[in-house]
């Protein structure tokens, strides 16, 4: 059996209990249940999908101060973001509920017979449903939002998924807590047995054998894109793939364009210097490449933000695995030909494995595109400032960038439209265009969208964060000819949950009329 | 170079003249141009998109008897089947148009903004926007359809996608037409260069170096397993993967319910030999596999059916590879322990190679349960009867199945409760289920879900017919805090469009109001 056990990132020290690596039949337990679980699960009113999602929000708030103290133990987060974070967590689980209760993103089409046409029309009738067992991973970088009750977890349950969820091994205690409050809700609901199930692992073996497993049909997962990736490929490669979605960060980059730096230089070095550390570094949005301008106006805001960068309080990464990569490869972006570091954080005496100062590199664009390695996310706190000459250099060097979570552009209104092609650039290469702001801070809303062109996803038509986070988990089945009785009611003529609905392709409240 | 010749499947003539393979220098070249069309051509004001549309169904029109003429030559489809597809194909290309003009398929969501919360609430607004180049394989058993200028073709230009088509290598003239048609099209509506590329070829080679190429960034595909799970791999296997979305085939199971033979079993007899015998058996659709219930009724059924099916008039295959498939197949299967040959057509003295004779095998549920080859689809005119004793045995069945496209229930409303489960385990392993009829005829219209669970299909979220295809080749874009001169006008205040957009989560066609 394989042991693991969390540890304070701010001290190093081991954190009681030990876990275990989920055995094979453990894993395969798991998928089975919630296999056996799905027909009823799915087949359950939505007002009691809801009531679930409403019980473990609930049940996750009576954890109380135990989860906030073991996550705070386990990841280092200060107890503020901890109980911010509980807050979003919760508030999700409730905005699914209201989103099952709603219920408009079943996406009901009805499309009425005409018996008199030749052939004749058909009546067709067509609906999401959800597509069966889901496998969540948790994220280690947020605990609570992004892991065993998350958005993911919270999403694929209203769709009517059971889900087994693989916790994040760098904080096992907090993942169980949650799954003890998760598995409370159900019990106090009335789920089937197997609608939410748990396996720890600090083995990628774990997870390999939950992606591979028969009973589940699609998985969820924010973290590294080497860990997405292989996940991705793992899916990609069984008999019968399925779909992964994997949110796996990116640089976000941000152009800062003169009319901008010139208004607010001073203010944006400090907003960006704040973006950067926030949560050490470890957000997926995370402003790792900011494009600057040459002149003076520039080297003055590159000099206020490593200065900033420099001054600011030291942090930990959740894990120090986290912070040896960063380390390490800060250390080798630094010594690249052309690649200067601007500002850097001391490392204080004695500070814990898990430390990662910030730091705040430089090239120009020549140097930028001959290493396409310093386009790629440097995960912690750290950016990349690379200098350019002209709109088109800008243009152009937006334009060889890879797919991104988020873009971001400072501009005053006038330099808008010389700016266009590489604006036009970025929005191509991004899920998330920003005008204005930082783009940490993701918000829980039907119109966001987090997810965006590979590497920052694996499928950049889906968001993992707000209401359409719903539509990863399920899929369209049509009904032809169905008599009243075999059709949900979603598609009954009576609209007994008054939806909006598209009827001959027309979005309407209505009933179904007879066919004009 | 390497050279190949369509043939005549009905006499196994060569039809001149030669096609060459295109060389990866012309692959490229096609790829190249798409990438440098798509900014231009995702640009446009969607009138201008509608207008190729229709200019590229006139454009098919005025080819006139040529098109028809060698697209029966090279198929060997009926004259009056091939003006019917052709109408399709005209109307799949007008409907994009419309749904074009319409425009709330790109599912506009706007969440206004609040500054007096904290954290201030940004403004969201979020669309979707074209993928970029879209690869489309035209399909041996729709030259018109589904091939060229085809619903997969429709759909992606309609969402804004330059296309290159990989034409199916025997209806390489049919193919050449049709791409000239598109290409005086696109000439006419004055669309930027390399909107829309053709490539010829036999070997596997090109549509896999098609799909290899950068540019690409969706494949969309109709044809057999092995084909499309090739794609797939190749696509998955990308430094940055794909989405292929490749309609696979399927078996179409039929469950014959006690209560309809007995009420129509002859006419059902009838209506499922013509069904299977339609375009020669190589609808996506085509019946595959009917669970009749032992007794009296179902044998006479089965003997109806197997008689039909020994009388029905010989067809030909659109190639001679797909009759020697089928022939080689259909033997084997003929030959497993369990299986009896029910009826069987004879093939005619001096039938062309590309003959395929209609032909009936019956098993009981052991035997098909012991052998999952059976359940896999055997393309061409021929289905398997399994006969089930109970409604638990027939349930069972059906929850062995893999993925299909189609399923369809006859029964009378007294033994729908009865079979509840097989019925829902029947809707759970496809993408349209029909009570009554049968599965050939695949209405295009908004509420139509043309895919289904693997191996019926590659996504099963998304359809290859239908409005809704249009789907297939987007991604959401979320804009925060923009400009009102960085708005698409899809998301602009005052709606000019007049689209249905959800504001705060609300369905509604009215501008933007002041946040409440």
């Amino acid at each position: 059996m394989s042991l693991f056990t969390a540890h304070d990132p701010r001290t190093g020290q081991a954190l009681a209990p030990h876990y275990a690596d989920a055995t094979p039949a453990e894993i395969d337990a798991a998928c089975r249940a919630a296999a056996a679980a799905f027909p009823a699960f799915a087949a359950l009113p939505v007002e009691r999908r809801a009531a679930l999602l409403e019980a473990a929000a609930e049940a996750l708030l009576a954890l109380g101060d135990a989860l906030l103290v073991r996550a705070e133990q386990e990841t280092g987060l200060p107890r503020p973001r901890l109980e911010a974070e509980r807050g979003r967590t919760v508030n999700q689980l409730r905005m699914f509920a209201a989103v099952v209760r709603e219920g408009s993103w079943v996406d009901a089409r009805i499309d009425r017979c005409d018996p008199r046409r030749t052939p004749p029309k058909p009546d067709l009738r067509r609906m999401l449903v959800p597509l069966g067992p889901v496998a969540v991973f948790g994220a280690s970088n947020f605990p609570l939002a992004f892991s065993v009750a998350g958005g993911d977890t919270a999403s694929a349950l209203a769709a009517g998924c059971p889900v087994v969820v693989k916790a994040h091994p760098a904080h096992p205690g907090t993942s169980a807590l949650a799954a003890a409050a998760l598995r409370d809700a159900c019990a106090a609901t009335g789920m089937p047995a197997g609608t939410f199930g748990l396996v720890q692992g600090a083995s990628p073996e774990v997870g390999r054998a939950l992606v591979l497993h028969e009973a589940i049909r699609a998985v969820a997962f924010t973290g590294s894109y080497r860990g997405g990736r292989a996940l991705f490929d793992a899916a990609a490669g069984r008999p019968a793939p399925i779909p992964v979605f994997a949110e796996m960060g990116s640089s976000n980059p941000v152009l800062l364009l003169p009319g901008a730096l010139a208004a607010r230089g001073a203010a944006l070095a400090t907003a960006f210097a704040t973006s950067i550390t926030q949560g050490t570094g470890q957000f997926c949005t995370c402003p790792g490449l900011l494009f600057v301008p040459a002149g003076a106006a520039g080297d003055a805001f590159v000099a206020a933000l490593g200065a900033a960068l420099a001054a600011s309080a030291p942090g930990v990464t959740v894990h120090d695995g986290i912070a040896a990569a960063y380390a390490s490869e800060a250390a080798a972006r630094g010594a690249l030909p052309g690649v200067r570091q601007v500002g850097a954080a001391p490392r204080n005496e004695g500070a814990p494995a898990a430390a990662a100062p910030a730091a705040l590199f430089e090239a120009d664009g020549d140097a930028f595109r001959a290493q396409p390695r310093l386009a790629e996310e440097l995960y912690g706190p750290a950016a990349l400032v690379v200098r350019w000459r002209d709109a088109a250099e800008l243009a152009a060097l937006v334009a060889g960038l890879p797919g991104q979570l988020t873009g971001t552009v400072h501009a005053e209104a006038a330099e808008l439209e010389a700016h266009g092609p590489a604006i036009h650039a970025l929005r191509d290469r991004v899920g998330r265009l920003l005008f204005g702001g930082v783009p940490t801070g993701v918000e829980v809303a039907p119109a966001m969208h987090h997810g965006g062109p590979w590497p920052a996803s694996t499928d950049a038509r889906f968001t993992s964060v707000g209401t359409a986070a719903i539509l990863r988990f399920a899929r369209p089945v049509c009904f032809q000819d169905a008599p009243p009785a075999a059709l949900p009611e979603e598609l009954r003529d009576d609209n007994p949950r008054g939806l909006w609905r598209r009827i001959d392709g027309s979005l309407t409240r209505d009933p179904v009329g007879v066919a004009g």
